[in-house]
């Protein structure tokens, strides 16, 4: 299967009149760190303002696993992009939801978090105490000193994410609990490998994740895209067509695999991480449907 | 190939006068953490006094990367363990005649240190200036600010090895580097997963270096066991006969597999990181030759 490259009004006409739910992917598709991609915010709108007539649904799918639901709105509302918390979908939510509900960790159980606040919010949300994450004893780069180190059996989870204070007295701690507590269960918000900061690319949540899996020599469950797990969240909370929903991204490995698996149509803009000519020898499982310079692009539709 | 185990004094006897050259691995062979291992320093001393009559000689082989030779020093005799630099052979070390002599890295090039104090002093030694490792700058959790970095593009190489103060400005400056240096070459002075920390295991060098192979998808040059490398740096210093040289460690995957690949004769010793059991499913490349307990068996040579 090759990628149609979208071009002519008819071309987004049909898109358009194709697909009723939307997913988008945000860093690299509506913006770049703080910085909205041109058009952006005009395709959003048009495409709510044809909700009045067509019922179109836009959902955020993103693999941010720093902020919580809640505080991802922010962001939104900074830049100026109309969003409600019930559409956004980040891993950090995803993350809690598949300790909650899909493994059913009892609630007496904690979660030591290598990660942000973000992740921290969303397991309160859910009834979970954790541990790590934004604690200011795990936030040193003092000395670990395992013969001071006490475990605490109550720790069933480990689960991690981007973490920009990440230090090894997290990765000692989170070792120490996923040898030592029995059937302690290791989750990883998202494997992104990197992700796009302003002006260049940074490691990304795969990358905190890595020495864990090294030392370890053990895989952590994902949950992020292109995991399907993530699908299944946004499932029981929206109802949707998968024939008729696209996932619309910057990332192969992440964002199209994620449509593809989950049976949905996707467009690959070329905002992000994602450059024309690794079309040139992509895998199928990651073969966009559709190609796009940008969303912007869609402006055409509204005769922008 | 099966493992012999050592049990009878004739067997010890005949370890003894079939070996000349002695190398020995120390975390896990000589001490743990700060704990000398029981008769490790009586097999020692044995050793050393029958080289006055029979040319013995002692080579200790570290992956330590934290320390450099003057400094590991300190902890021999700390311990009362004899040792002269010229027999310590550290993964910072090697790493630094790498770059200097194998690979001949100019010397107006600097290097990028993801390390400790060893690998910054063994790289003056060779006289490189370097960045990162101790600097407080790099040492610091605050948020790495992408916008507010200077590449420095007399970089020429990254080199990563056990940092306990490692942090996400350092994963940041060295992924730079080595996407937008050209031809900045990627080292690691060991690939070890973990290591043996006093009355626990903890994350070791090659995890460390793991978000980099994750986050670049690619893979660093190593220097400790079991690469070669380490073994030409010996072989630049030392003569010895290869059949008539034995590598005492106790790790199937670096210290056995090391030894193998260099055609020296192994033997397994169980105070470290492998268990019996460990034997039951070992590869070809890394079955030792011999195993016993403990380094400390050897006194039964000595009728200690």
């Amino acid at each position: 299967m090759s990628t149609k490259t979208l071009s002519l009004k008819e071309d987004y006409e049909k898109l358009l009149s194709s697909y009723d739910t939307w997913l988008f992917d945000c860093d690299g598709v509506l913006w770049h760190g703080d910085r909205l991609i041109e058009g952006a915010l005009e395709v959003l709108s048009y495409l709510r303002s044809q909700n009045r007539i067509i019922d179109k649904s836009i959902i955020f799918v993103t693999n941010n696993a720093t902020k919580s639901r809640k505080s991802y709105k922010g962001k939104f509302d900074k830049l100026g992009v109309q969003a409600h918390v019930d559409e956004i979908f980040g891993s950090a939510y995803a993350s809690a939801v598949y300790l909650s509900s899909v493994v059913k960790l009892p609630k007496d159980k904690k979660v030591y978090v290598i990660g942000e606040k973000g992740i921290e919010e969303e397991l309160e949300e859910e009834g979970f105490q954790h541990l790590g994450g934004t604690d200011p004893e795990d936030n040193t780069l003092a000395p670990f000193k395992i013969e001071n180190f006490k475990l605490d059996p109550t720790v069933g989870a480990v689960l991690c994410g981007l973490d920009t204070s990440i230090n090894y007295t997290k990765y000692c701690k989170a070792y120490q609990y996923l040898t030592r507590n029995e059937g302690c269960l290791f989750v990883v918000t998202n494997e992104d490998s990197t992700y796009p900061a302003g002006p260049g690319i940074l490691p990304g949540g795969g990358s905190i994740l890595a020495p864990l899996v090294f030392s370890l020599r053990r895989n952590a469950t994902a949950i992020g895209k292109p995991n399907q797990t993530m699908l299944d969240c946004i499932h029981a909370k929206h109802t949707f067509d998968p024939a008729r929903t696209i996932m619309v991204g910057d990332r192969l490995e992440t964002d199209i695999e994620f449509g593809k698996k989950g049976g949905l149509s996707t467009l690959l803009v070329l905002t992000g991480i994602t450059a024309s000519s690794d079309l040139d020898n992509v895998k199928p499982a990651q073969t966009p449907d559709f190609v796009t310079q940008s969303l912007g692009d869609l402006r055409i539709l509204a005769n922008i």
